[in-house]
């Protein structure tokens, strides 16, 4: 079973895992590259058409988040604006801006690692994210709050 | 006087509608490129430092907002990441996806013309920007809600 070939017909919690590892593994590139590691991976019916990890420091801009990139990509990659059948897999909680993204692109679901108390878009009493959104939270959540950790304590020493 | 030579020493609503009407010149931009006609205009002391107009349909990309593009322009105008001593000039008022990325930005302040009631950040009985923005509202709405209204008002024709 190559990395790529997922089909939906999995079992759906492997196969959120599955993919979220792949979120980590751009979230791994972001920390190498010295940037707060958060990564994310857009798939669609099996096939992953946008990645995308957290390019702040690199670009100089506050507003390039792991999940803006992946979600340009995927439209590119799909040639459509709206990311209906697709689903967001993203190491942290996605912030205000980024559910504001996804809103806009309709997607069909997110799926997401850690939880972010203070900056995550759920911290606000009122649903900012397209009422068709589905969403799954806390998958590989340790492993995903463990990078970040580990990135914030290389920071304080 | 020329367009570029505000100080800030100005009346303020002076300044602001002068502001706004470089606004609504990008608007107006994006109207003749059939995209959806907002604008948007970052001035930081007297500068203009990032200027943009919607393009969504020009790329492809739901998110490609009038304030996305002028924020990272004024970013790298700036040269900094923050854009604290900066004023967003907008034609609308901001969506959700914009509301927080001028978070991120921590904007100094946001100045809007007409009110979007369905999709702006404030429907959100949440406070979406950096508690530092500073807000003003109404500014030329007539004109900026004027140019929406026609552009829908060829839509459906």
């Amino acid at each position: 079973m190559s990395f790529y070939d997922f089909t939906g017909s999995q079992d759906p919690q492997q196969e959120d895992e599955h993919y979220m590892r792949l979120a980590l593994q751009e979230a791994e590139q972001a920390y190498t590259q010295d940037e707060i590691p958060i990564g994310a991976i857009v798939v669609s019916k099996g096939r992953i058409v946008g990645r995308g990890h957290n390019l702040t420091e690199q670009l100089n801009d506050v507003t390039a988040h792991a999940e803006m990139q992946a979600f340009t990509a995927a439209g590119q990659t799909i040639g459509g604006k709206y990311l209906k059948d697709c689903t967001l897999y993203v190491t942290v909680e996605p912030c205000v801006m980024c559910a504001g993204a996804a809103y806009w692109m309709q997607i069909g679901a997110i799926v997401y690692g850690a939880s972010e108390p203070k900056r995550g878009y759920s911290s606000h009493n009122s649903n900012l994210l397209h009422p068709k959104t589905v969403i799954r939270k806390g998958v590989l959540a340790e492993q995903c709050a463990a990078l970040m950790k580990r990135f914030f304590a290389t920071k304080r020493s």
